[in-house]
């Protein structure tokens, strides 16, 4: 068996500190693949396949990573993310999105004849845009029930309602139902199955073949029991997971891949920092938490507001900052943080690997 | 005179609807030239001199416009952004961040060969390495004192001390002094100028030259008074404005040159609706308000909540959103929105202009 694979880069001489320029998104790969395959282990054990959700990381070579450590295909948010990793050869796509609009229902018909590619759909309204889009083409597209579990955002609210849809879909040329899914509510990831457990069972019980029932989400990735009939899991920010999964209790601050390099570049009075790192990287997200990260150097500091560009962070301890030290803060939400930056800089420990262009950032249609 | 004063390009014969793939981030030029000069004849009435910050747009096209309509040159947060209006020609930057490190410093040393740089620095540790990089560099910097006239960002924190930073400025081989400079809280422009007004007395009367007495911001922008001693004014949004500035009644929402365009993705329940603009775009500022944009298309609307790719909707009109609708939504912070994309959209009302990449994004260093 080799020694390395899921064939991530191997560290350089260089340590990051003499290499990086602040503000900078690092990410540890020796911590990547300890969380893919912790991951990989924990989707063994509930008998899913795992179909990893890459708007977290937004980057070809991890998505390679997580297809070497067994996923079975991967996750999109948009059209243009599957554009660009299929661009770089991923093969098996899901694009968890309702697809809407004849521009964007065109490059998905082009985009399926070069890859494996599924899609969503919670509408009478979307499957019918598909189905025109599909009618023609030279291959069928499978489409998956999108089912409001609990998140009030996008799915079907009942399970008759999803079986209403998955005969409409059957019944369309050009489109093969291809079973149910969900992103549930953070907490309720175990009630989502078992609602996603009845929906499957009465399109089965209609003659409807499903053979996909998935779910998603990394905060209770690792909370869930085993389900009748899910079959396949898509998470995206255990790879590098983050403050708000430290605080759900879903990690430790050692499981931390990505964290934002910053540079104190003025102490301007007792107990107060300001570093080079402000929302256009940290962004605003606070997911009901309060500052805006952890200091890993100064547990005893807090990032207690953003500007654009500055962070203040106030500290309790007896030791001042000083300008031009360095400090790494874990985000409140790795996703959207990646997304900030045109690049990030893998490390492994102290040691620089490179920087890695983030191929699918800013795909945003 | 020319009737196109500010050279911006003028709309084609297709209106956006049929060109734009949403989410997407709109520019109406129209407005933009309304911005700009009223700006301008705001600044004429207060007898300053107008140094508009580009973060705000990262456009050198704009960054033009406004050095064309009579700005004495443009302000920047970053190298990275000044490295960028270089290149495109601009003459005269202000980098209005403290520049901290021996990369950094390198690169501030080679961009001031090649325009007419200036920078800040609120304490003796800026100033020496400043003073380091320049000691033998074949032009001289202007540095300016930066003063924390309420911020409680970066600073120097009275007078006093902005003299004792001025003082060892100009005794700094490859130094310049050039004046004093403050971004002040929002809503304290006038009480921020007459600490400056205090600081930039004590320099002169100690003998040193103070050219520039610089303040800024949007929110204070049309509520500033003559000041005794300022001489430039550095606005930013209010070439875009925001829902924020119409808040705070800087602007009326007819200002809003910013808007982010979105589809309708889905409308799974009753006054319930999905858009295909979440955090990856609209961003989560909420600067104090409730909800995340105005809806121009649906006033009855709210935007609730977001997650990365979904906006969520809720109206309390009688007239339901369907599948495919188009909105458009003036977000909280016209800045962090321009720098999440690519590529703006330039319109001019229902006409399309063309794209225009965001040149100066990502350059968060």
């Amino acid at each position: 068996m080799s020694d390395n694979p899921l064939k991530l880069p191997a560290a350089g001489a260089l340590r990051w500190r003499e290499v990086v320029e602040t503000p900078a998104v690092l990410i540890d790969l020796d911590v990547v693949e300890r969380n893919i395959r912790r991951c990989q282990d924990q989707c063994d054990r509930l008998g899913v396949a795992i179909r990893p959700h890459i708007k977290t990381h937004k980057l070809p070579l991890l998505a390679h990573a997580q297809l070497a450590a067994g996923a079975i295909g991967i996750t999109a948010q948009k059209i243009g993310e599957a554009e660009v990793m299929a661009n770089e050869g991923i093969d098996d796509i899901l694009i968890t999105f309702n697809i809407v609009g004849e521009r964007k229902l065109e490059r998905l018909r082009r985009l399926a004849e070069r890859c494996r590619l599924s899609v969503v759909a919670d509408s009478a309204s979307v499957i019918e845009g598909l189905a025109r889009a599909f009618a023609n083409a030279s291959s069928e597209i499978d489409v998956l029930v999108e089912c409001d579990t609990g998140m009030h955002r996008c799915g079907v609210l009942t399970p008759e309602e999803a079986l209403n849809l998955a005969r409409l879909i059957s019944d369309s040329p050009g489109l093969r139902f291809a079973g149910v899914m969900t992103y549930p509510a953070p907490g309720q990831g175990n009630a989502a199955c078992e609602w996603l457990d009845h929906a499957a069972r009465l399109i089965r019980e209609a003659g409807i073949e499903t053979r996909t029932v998935s779910s998603g989400g990394t905060p209770d990735l690792y909370a869930m029991k085993r389900h009748t009939s899910l079959s396949e899991y898509r998470p995206g920010s255990y790879i590098y997971n983050d403050r708000s999964l430290v605080n759900a209790g879903a990690c430790g601050v050692e499981d931390c891949a990505l964290t934002v390099l910053t540079t104190v570049i003025s102490a301007p009075a007792d107990g107060r920092a300001i570093v080079d790192a402000g929302t256009k990287v940290l962004t605003s997200d606070l997911f009901g938490m309060s500052g805006y990260g952890m200091v890993l150097e100064r547990p005893d500091c807090a990032v207690i507001s953003l500007n654009e560009e500055h962070g203040r962070i106030e500290y309790a301890g007896e030791q001042a900052s000083v300008v031009g030290e360095l400090l790494r803060i874990v985000p409140n939400h790795a996703c959207v943080v990646s997304n900030m930056v045109d690049s990030v800089h893998l490390v492994r420990g102290d040691y620089y690997v490179r920087a890695e262009p983030v191929a699918a950032r800013g795909r945003i249609t």
